[in-house]
């Protein structure tokens, strides 16, 4: 049996092959494939928490997510064991063991997202799946405007799916960025935490302000009293990414590990 | 009608979503998918020409065609036309109308290959359908030694599949080159021309000179007289990508793309 340990493991996976992060009755998770893979090692159920709740269709480079179990062997062939029992749409980069009272979404200081918009007019087959296809021309210096006055703590409650929209809709953005390589822009946006859909309804209406159909003065009163029908649609899931989750101090001894997609 | 326009295109694809570029019968090609989109707009059949004539899942960045057909509408015309026509698998980066005497195969100065193999313990969700999968450590200065080798003009019989082995197989090696970012080793192999699986058994027999299993000196006496089966195995061909084409002087008005992968 061994000791009851907490754990926690910096997970990837490409979320088209799942109907997001949480546990959803008939329809197949993450949370229920980390779940399925470490009860089987465990011989017992475990439950995990993770650091963010990605919608479905979301992927995520940097996931984190902690749990306990009884496992003699040490993280590293934790690490191995569990990565050998989940679908290969997910990769398990370390796997680490924690102070009790350390927990993925609870401890984490920031979740950092990072968006792909392509704006090539002609196709990438192999990232296509990773990338928002939008063709239209952007005025990049409004976009930037745009993400400078979503910095800081706002009511986001035009930026929440509906039905998802809490009491208290005000979050903090810490930082936001817009890199510019070639046809392709990526947006990161860096907070405490997030309403549901937020990130993408936020590159929704970016759209609409680089294209000029939105002014920015529209905007700044959609962060004082706003409702959803007033910011942009939705940008596709597909082409969102959970980044980073930020913890001090990094449980992680590996260093960290990041993806750079790069056209010239 | 207008007039018949020779048009060469420069393409890239998903190499898992075809049986290869070579029509063949009953099985989805990329030049069977090429000729069925232009024959729509040309409104008669069109024959395509390729510069290389890559395996069943073989991906490419930099694939070449060239073909006849009446166009009146401009080559960027064309590009969206072709583009809007192809399966998703296939884009098309760009068209241009070239000389009567160019050909895509035989106009062709050079064909550079990339091959990637992946070093770390962990998986990559995203980026897994286009890497191989090897944790087995490498002596890379020995696969270096080895591809050094392999430049220069040599009999490749041992290097090519045993149905498909010419009367003659001696071809020229121009360049070879390994880079190593991390845990991910992408080999570089540009030739005048290549015999069928040429590439990936040079990097399955990379593999085992660089774990070890096979010493430089074999290697030596398999580039004079060696069969197919003194050489190893034929690496998978979801890492292999047709990179670049050269012809001189250059079609292309648009410059390059590039798609690099970086990992730290």
């Amino acid at each position: 049996m061994g000791v009851l340990t907490r754990y926690a493991a910096l997970i990837s996976y490409d979320g088209s092959a799942f109907h997001g992060f949480q546990r959803q009755r008939n329809l197949l998770t993450v949370q229920e494939a980390m779940e399925d893979a470490l009860s089987i090692l465990n011989k017992k159920t475990v439950k995990v928490v993770g650091a963010g709740r990605t919608d479905s269709g979301v992927h995520a480079l940097g996931q984190v997510v902690s749990f306990d179990m009884f496992w003699p062997h040490g993280p590293d062939t934790l690490r191995k064991a569990l990565e050998a029992n989940l679908p290969s749409a997910i990769g398990v980069f370390e796997v680490v063991s924690v102070d009790k009272d350390f927990d993925a979404r609870r401890s984490a200081l920031w979740r950092k997202y990072a968006y792909f918009v392509w704006k090539g007019n002609y196709r990438l087959p192999h990232l296509d799946r990773y990338l928002w296809r939008n063709g239209k021309p952007w005025d990049v210096n409004k976009a930037k405007a745009f993400l400078s006055m979503m910095k800081g703590h706002h009511d986001f409650s035009a930026f929440c799916r509906k039905a998802d929209r809490p009491e208290d809709a005000r979050r903090t953005i810490i930082d936001t960025e817009l890199e510019n390589i070639g046809h392709m822009i990526k947006v990161t946006i860096t907070g405490r935490s997030f309403l549901t859909n937020m990130v993408r309804i936020i590159v929704g209406t970016m759209d609409e302000v680089a294209t000029g159909r939105k002014s920015l003065s529209e905007i700044e009163l959609l962060l004082k009293n706003g409702s959803r029908e007033e910011a942009g649609p939705t940008a596709p899931a597909n082409a969102l990414f959970l980044w980073e989750v930020k913890y001090d101090p990094s449980p992680w001894t590996k260093g960290g590990y990041r993806l750079c997609w790069d056209w010239m």
